[in-house]
């Protein structure tokens, strides 16, 4: 899908108006891609229709030259970040747990549609949280960013044990790399209501602000600091270098040898150097979508659409 | 093994009779089994004999039903919760460093045996610390846990280089997985005595208490908290995505989607969003013994049993 | 290479002399081999020159059986303990970013020749970071290290994505096994200037020390404290099974079990039993020269200097 080259952007036309975004809405500010949750009235409640938008409007960012860094965030004066999923949805069979019609191997858990296209994408993205968080509020809708911004006061809870149901959006896979299964561990089962500042999962934040009105702003300064100072194909080479890390020291090694002797010679590196020594910010001219190497990604990309996908 | 179907349970004859524990002794208290090291006058240091009881207690906490979480812990006016290897044994060319008559690749760690017991459980575990701790004292007896309580008084050491040997039951795998390899290092080569609130250690400990006889106590709140609120089957395949989680978040994605289909229409599911719903305790009818997928387990169990198994 | 057994060593030749070292400087103290970066008028910022010495230095240090532990720092009165690559010689097209002549395949990234050096040492490694550090100073100079000592006032920055390039040296592998991704994705792309006590940093440092002359004695005294009372080849095989873990925790099982075989019945571990049961510092006979098993190293070394290794 390219979102962008099928439209010609004029200022009257929105250019997320083709993405038909319900549940969130979204802003392009500068560089920085700002998306909201939008159903504060049912508690920001993850719907399948929220996490179809999240998936477009990522994608929309990961793939449009114009966007350097996305932030996720909700109304700061809603009951809660996100309440988890909307249990009336489930209650109608939702897809959350699958559909009726769906064998045990086609089911794909929307919540970790959602992770993998914020965890994949190419961007910066920031998760300004402010407020509570519960269930997919949390493993979808934080895990997955590159930062977590968030209020000294949201309540955090994951109950999926409690509900006789599994942890998800891909959250077994990321807790664990984010702060260390022992952490892990304790937050996925305990069943506790934690705050961020909590030793078991303080790990995860990046700031911890006392107001809840402070976080979007602290999220997009962040932003903005990184979109202003960096590399757009530096931050794509180097996200895949830290998710792909190689299997060993040795495989690491030729991996980031060969990004850096590509991106070495590239126009961005040239650039950074001159603004370094000439200590001014710097003007970078590569973009994603036309200044990636055939190379990347160099890394295996499981297929999750096929049905007759199995492990 | 069945400990269960094979023994008439009645009040006078203990379950655990049949397991002929000498070196720890067992108690089922509600749903939580409680073990307890037996060798307070030999500083609880481990024997051969602990070993073989630790592995049959936790395999039989893993097997029966009505066990819903383990604790482990000592009598907490002991001298220590374990002192490490009963070097007395180890002098007598215990099977700890291995048997004279064991080649290279026959010998297996009797403390990995136990470490694996309690790591592969289904069931939540929980170490109760309420004393000092050396060697196999941390490495099989809180590393492979779930959650783990400690008094802040107990004094911790790793002493294995110091003894010409090495970190042994699991704990090169575990540690680094549980809090990092830059903590992991410190603690497995420092020679250091540690407290519980020491940074180099301190990620390791759920909760940290004053007091030796609060330890207990608190673990079993912590499991009966968990047993009360939470589904086994839930706990089983949570505990297998996060111990064996996707080689990519793709892979992890295929894997609780397909967790979450097979238990979101599951009996405890929809008790579990009833109960939600009507702001009530869940009373999950599933159990192991008769609830799970032949799918479970999903992953590949290399078999440590076989004399001739290479890596 | 065998730097020992080439040379007679006397008084009057330095056991260094025949590695030509210029950009550092070596000492042998005790059993402590004690490296200083030697660039302080040029911030001692890292060089072509620089990376080859501490490559060959490590390796001796590596090979040697007097060293038992290798200590690297730098002048604590220099403006910093590294300021990042010598900019002058990238400018002039230095191999840290590629050679013109080098395809995108051969270029083998220096920093990462050092950190493999380091890593992959089988003697225990202590960085004592005595003043600021830039990009590879942190990179190839802090992350692979066993222990890493600081002076509280240092300035940490990694600038990377700021300069159009990737992390190097093998960062993106080490920092995420060292303190988690969470804490590893804000290090490498926030671009903040860090100190030691930071949060986001903090988890890495062993010591953080309010003095920069105090960092290397403190260096020094850990480094004593583990040469005098551990095993070197007790030291080998943990290292080797903290960085090839099992894939499984059986396959640990079976590596840690036959390692423990192999150790337990070595004249280290009768002297390390000895010494334990009368109280006394021990006196280990074995060295690595000799003392190795032929398993010894087990897992599978990626061949980094083949032109045509890929990926």
């Amino acid at each position: 899908m390219n979102y962008v080259s099928t439209t010609a952007v004029t200022p009257a036309v929105s250019p997320f108006d083709a993405l038909n975004l319900t549940d969130v809405t979204a802003k392009l500010e500068d560089s920085i891609l700002i998306v909201t949750l939008n159903r504060s009235r049912k508690m920001n409640s993850f719907s399948e229709k929220m996490a179809a938008d999240l998936v477009r409007i990522f994608q929309f960012g990961d793939q449009d030259d114009r966007v350097r860094a996305i932030v996720l965030t909700a109304d700061p004066t809603a009951p809660a970040f996100c309440a988890g999923a909307d249990m009336e949805e489930v209650a109608r069979g939702s897809s959350l747990l699958g559909r009726k019609e769906d064998t045990e191997t086609e089911h794909r858990d929307p919540g970790g549609q959602v992770a993998m296209a914020i965890y994949n994408n190419r961007k910066i993205t920031v998760a300004a949280v402010n407020g509570h968080a519960s269930g997919v509020g949390l493993t979808a809708l934080q895990f997955p960013f590159d930062f977590r911004i968030i209020w000294s006061g949201s309540k955090l809870t994951i109950p999926f044990v409690r509900l006789g149901i599994v942890p998800e959006s891909t959250s077994t896979y990321l807790l664990s790399r984010l702060i260390g299964e022992s952490r892990a561990t304790a937050v996925l089962f305990s069943g506790a209501v934690m705050q961020p500042d909590a030793p078991v999962i303080s790990n995860l934040y990046f700031q911890v602000l006392p107001d809840r009105t402070d976080v979007l702003p602290a999220a997009v300064i962040l932003a903005k600091n990184i979109a202003v100072n960096s590399s757009q194909t530096s931050i794509a080479y180097s996200k895949g270098l830290l998710h792909h890390a190689g299997s060993s020291i040795e495989e690491n090694h030729l991996l980031d040898s060969r990004a850096m002797k590509l991106l070495g010679s590239s126009r961005d590196a040239a650039e950074g150097a001159k603004a370094f020594m000439q200590r001014r910010k710097p003007n970078f001219p590569d973009a994603l979508s036309r200044s990636l190497s055939p190379w990347y990604p160099w890394w295996k990309v499981t297929d999750v659409r096929h049905p007759k996908s199995k492990l």
